[in-house]
């Protein structure tokens, strides 16, 4: 499986196409409706929730250290950035240009200066 | 804001570090503990399946054509990304590593040749 | 348990009761803050959810007369239900009053004769 | 509307007695399918839990002292309870029979004496 060896320079639309690759070989691209992947999305985002479930505040220091924690983290975070990606495919979205977009918005919605040090709900 | 400008190779790592640079600029690290990301992935994945709901299998095919829609899928979707990779820059995980992986683990889960047209929960 | 014996009559006010028994008796109060019931309530939202992940609308006729599936349905919609009760114990919250002023408002937002046999979102 | 003067033993039976009337009134009937009732669920479970989004435990008290907050807690609180209401129509479940035999189950799972102030996963 050379392909996944290089694993440098892995942007979305190369990860996209890895995905794609993998559903098409499946004949799953039936399953990939964008109701279903949304679906997906929010079940997963459940999974990835209940591993910080009752925790408290001093709890958050120890998560780095704890490697079978992270392992099930990194897993779950993996299930719905997959799920993400696979409704980029379906929905033909480019995710990189969607997130900058939000940056760039982000940016001005709350300005360096107003929300130095304090985060509040921006006037609608 | 010439460093919006080029969107090619925006990779996982970029996007992060652009990212980073936002919440450190706010000095908002301090709201960025594991569990609260945990819980604006679940919110966003939330809005973002609210733009499927009630809809039905003969709405799929419409959705693309739909560009209010899709305006707001994008930005919903976007939201549940942009969390992530403030998860990842909490946790110094690596995306394109954990997305590959998960990918591997799926494709030996999923046979091409058992899984072929069809989709059935793998034997535990 | 003579006190599970009679399930007639049980309304939100005896459940929230009896589950503000169980909490106590464990000095679990402590845990239950609202926000932490949030999370719970979304977490096993999404659980619930996951039990009609990948169905299509053929499948819907056949889940009541698969009894493991529905076992696991009461399961998930039990723990939902539960920690609503408990959020209700945790702010005060008159779940009766709250369910019948929705319901009501629904009945002026959706006049029955416009919305008679088709959904669609209300003007705001 | 006399019929919603008495708040009284307002049990779930009568709640999703009129819960049924309602959407009957309407001929929803057809959208109430199980998986989307779920998503229904999922989804207002989403915007309940946002309403804490990026609180922190010193905010927990000041909660039941902010009445706007509180309405709006109340408002998403019912619609998660509603949904389930009609979920449990949709598939004939007796809400107060599983909300109690979850009750009695966690009774056995976590026995007071080892459980008392403390939370732990019990052992699989």
């Amino acid at each position: 499986m050379t392909d996944f060896e290089s694993e440098e320079y892995m942007d979305f639309e190369k990860l996209k196409s890895k995905l794609r690759h993998f559903v098409r070989e499946r004949d799953w691209e039936k399953y990939h409706n964008p109701k279903d992947l949304a679906i997906a999305i929010a079940v997963e985002a459940g999974e990835l929730l209940e591993l910080f479930q009752w925790m408290n505040e001093n709890d958050m220091g120890s998560i780095k250290g704890n490697e079978n924690l992270m392992e099930r983290i990194r897993s779950e975070l993996a299930d719905v950035i997959n799920h993400c990606l696979s409704m980029a495919n379906a929905l033909d979205i480019d995710l990189a240009k969607i997130v900058l977009a939000k940056l760039k918005e982000a940016e001005k919605k709350y300005p360096k200066k107003r929300y130095k040090g304090v985060w509040r709900k921006p006037k609608e």
